[in-house]
């Protein structure tokens, strides 16, 4: 924790920053090992203060680390608190994370000789490349995740609703020690999956449907994101040719991962081949994007996006194609980007036919 | 939903606005029954205009009512689009609801004529009374939580772990049709009880131990809320102690809850009882916040908070006393203000006794 904290401030010189203030709870738990702070303040020189109000200050003294931890009382405003320090040190220019407007505007006001910066690349920059510890938890995510979705293929049949298959897709990647899911479990069927994010219906499975599953685990605060699409008994040729094209697409953007390749080039393999197939109209999403304590990070694999993939970065690899009345086919696996080419992290069957 | 519209509408007037930028997705939900859209503008006159990305551009133009739906492609901003629009209409007075700095920044920039104000109080003046339709998704969301609290109970016994409790909570919640989970799951055991936001480990319940189970299932986007606290075997003098003043802290602070009481005046009538038993110290958070599309919304019952309690008001009613390397008790329903008192929606025992 320390030492991603130092990494941070080893860019302040550059930035010609004296302090930063983190505001996002997701960021502050990545420097403090804590969930739960109100704001985490960064100075150039000098311990950091992370600041908590009562409710979860005495988990906070316990588990917080290489910060002083400050409680803030029902009555006060942790910004005001932050306000003053900030004066106190006589910090000229202070970078942040993520203010909402309100804040922004009562920080702008309170600090008039301050410079006020959005730097919230800087973090970026650290959480895109995952240590071997946040592996590790992303790993076990992953597994979860997996055999998740592998119950979900035993639930599946004509008559079972939606959430029923959420259900036992919950409740596998719990009994495997997951902490939650990493985001709403999608089970859309028939129609419904031609919406990209379709949630769960009370709708029943019938035979002949196509069934996006996109679904993700969450252990130690890490998160995981699989996608799988199936059909319940015999495929058409429409849905098993669709299916045929995106697992192609897939396959070839995920083999074009690496170290050293620029993410817009990922996402043109996919797009690319689902253009020239004349479905290019119907893929209506990024390729992917980063996972790790959020589930949508930087990098995002999107035409435009020059971001230069590095050994570390973790990122979701899901082209798809949604026909309005007819359906839609997505396949994602989470994959970790080595220097010569990626692993799935996620790992489980593409077949199509279930049932 | 456009009636919603028009009530927000009605506000403009008074607080001399020409229109809104809603941009947070749970209040664009709430205006036009989509969850996905990046930005809806509401204009003091004319129609409301949600932007939406590809990736849910089909599901809306299915799904949101009173608004025209204007796709933002890929390479598109949906800010710009908005400023656009906004100048377009030659627009003076824009109020807008949580943009975060660099977006605020960014249409204060583009718009430099336009005075842009934080109105987020008037979405939460409507949001706050809970209509016949939210009652109806509120009640079958508390229900399906009651029972996840029940299947907790049978399955809470020395040796079984925090999250496998977790496991059954969230199954049982799913086979009644919930959309997930209102926040993630608590099972907090032993000397984890004392931290208030306890989440699930690995942790093996033991007998004697103090276990808080904070749970919510989701319905129709709707949460609910819903706390019980427990021991495993026959309770010490000490927990049974503080279990009883707890409980009597909270059914006093529920008999309080009424349209027209201040929301400090529940806090206090827990909070004084409470401190006259010496346990104030260990009251570390507020009583109670309002639920909904959100899992915390206004009004929130603490010290200070001067809000008036209004029929169809939903809030929790939550003491808690935690004492580091002891436990923790709290004991929490979520329920619906009336004019002369209050229903719980939550309906679950309070026995302290289990297995």
């Amino acid at each position: 924790m320390e030492s991603r904290v130092n990494t941070l401030k080893s860019f302040f010189e550059k930035e010609k920053l004296d302090g930063y203030i983190i505001a996002d709870e997701i960021n502050i738990l990545y420097f403090t090992n804590f969930l739960g702070g109100a704001r985490l303040l960064v100075s150039g020189e000098g311990e950091s203060v992370l600041y908590v109000y009562g409710v979860n200050y005495e988990d906070a003294k316990e588990t917080a680390r290489g910060c002083r931890v400050e409680l803030v009382k029902m009555d006060e405003d942790a910004d005001k608190k932050v306000a003053e320090q900030v004066k106190g040190s006589r910090f000229e220019r202070v970078g942040f994370d993520c203010l909402d407007a309100s804040a922004y505007l009562k920080f702008a006001e309170a600090l008039k000789d301050v410079k006020l910066k959005d730097k919230e690349k800087l973090i970026w920059e650290l959480r895109k490349v995952k240590d071997e510890t946040e592996l590790r938890h992303m790993r076990r995510a992953a597994e979860q995740t997996s055999e998740g979705m592998k119950a979900a293929f035993e639930t599946i049949r004509p008559g079972v609703r939606e959430y029923d298959v959420a259900a036992e897709i919950e409740y596998t990647m719990r009994g495997l020690g997951s902490w939650g899911v990493a985001f709403d479990t999608t089970v859309a069927s028939g129609v419904r999956s031609a919406y990209p994010h379709g949630g769960c219906t009370d709708r029943k499975i019938r035979k002949g449907d196509l069934v996006v599953l996109d679904i993700g685990a969450k252990y130690q605060n890490y998160r995981s994101d699989l996608t799988r699409t199936v059909t319940v008994g015999k495929p058409s040729p429409k849905q098993a040719k669709i299916h045929e094209l995106v697992r192609e697409a897939q396959d070839r953007a995920f083999q074009r991962v690496r170290a050293g390749v620029e993410a817009c080039d990922v996402d043109a393999v996919a797009r690319g081949l689902i253009e020239k197939e004349g479905y290019g109209q119907y893929f209506v999403h990024s390729l992917g994007h980063g996972v790790g304590l959020d589930i949508h990070e930087p990098p995002t694999l999107r035409p435009g996006r020059k971001d230069m993939l590095k050994v570390g970065n973790v990122v979701t690899v899901e082209p798809g194609i949604y026909i309005v009345d007819f359906g839609g086919v997505r396949i994602e696996d989470t994959v970790l980007v080595l220097k010569g080419g990626a692993e799935k992290l996620t790992k489980c069957s593409y077949d199509l036919r279930v049932g």
